[in-house]
């Protein structure tokens, strides 16, 4: 398979490719590296890397910008980064690239468990993790041709131990690439693939 | 209690209004009508209401703009639409309201069956609905002094009938009431009251 990576130069990203790239062809995208670069904010861009990279039969983003703050925080331009980059942004991936995936292929995005297992600061993630997984459980109901999943990751061991956080509880993001294996190799089809489901 | 419903003329709205207006003081607020106008789609709006009613002990919001359309018809102007309006909408009801709860009060917004039981054509509404679960659930966490639950109602038999459709699975906008007052008068905290449940 031609497998898409999007976020491909990042902590999951990157394991994605490893567990894919010895049966796969990879094309690695990131905003600013890689075989093709792409800014999920913005439509122009998801089109022009589409044009760029023709009909591939997986597309996995990894990517998707949201911050993490308190409720009284938050400003409003965070909850547009939450709704642009990583909602709308995934969002346009599966609007836009459905025109450029292979009969048979899938999408697969990226939510993370603070959808439904929130923590203090995790509002405007929250939101744009569950808004995701709503909406790739109605698309796959008019999508025909390929299929479209969601992986929803805990926390990952890596990023953790980056942050300073106890890492007991995290999920190596060699274990987290696992459900993206199986979306990509699976029949899910509008579903949420928990990563603690897959270690 | 002093209790603020926006989308007070709207045929779920009129029948929270009738429900809670019995023992409670009800104030209405709509787009162009009610004891208070208010647009949802615009903070300084949304402020400016506020700052007529002063303090209240509720906030319902039955409101939140969303089309309904084939996937492969939505434009961006429509997923702006449930974005803008009926997701951060509501949010932002919570997020400029907070400062305008009485303590122990609440506030009750509105998602939809949708985000968990899709339908063809429910993409852009589904997406507004989930991301408003999972916001309640997360901002839970961090609101003390006040409630914030939503309400998940089923197709209404007034709106099928209206619309043309079949209501025989619908339920009345009466008994749909009965789940916002269930939000209004219990403890939920960072719930979504599903309408059947309550019937």
């Amino acid at each position: 398979m031609k497998v898409l990576i999007i976020g491909a130069s990042g902590t999951i990203g990157s394991n994605v490719a490893d567990a894919l790239s010895s049966e796969h062809e990879i094309i690695r995208a990131n905003y600013n590296s890689g075989d093709v670069q792409v800014d999920i904010g913005n439509p122009e861009s998801i089109s022009a890397m589409f044009t760029k990279t023709g009909n591939v039969d997986a597309v996995i983003s990894t990517a998707g910008l949201a911050n993490f703050a308190p409720l009284d925080a938050l400003q409003d331009s965070d909850y547009q980064l939450a709704l642009n980059n990583k909602l709308m942004g995934q969002i346009n991936l599966v609007r836009i690239g459905k025109a450029f995936i292979n009969h048979g292929g899938s999408i697969t995005l990226t939510s993370g468990i603070l959808s439904r297992q929130p923590m203090p600061g995790s509002t405007a993630i929250s939101m744009a993790n569950g808004a995701l997984e709503s909406f790739a459980k109605a698309a796959a109901l008019e999508i025909e041709n390929f299929r479209v999943n969601i992986v929803a990751p805990a926390f990952v061991k890596e990023t953790m131990e980056m942050m300073g956080m106890d890492s007991a509880y995290g999920v190596s993001a060699k274990d987290t690439a696992k459900a993206y294996v199986a979306a990509v190799t699976g029949s899910d089809h509008g579903n949420t693939l928990d990563v603690p489901d897959y270690v």
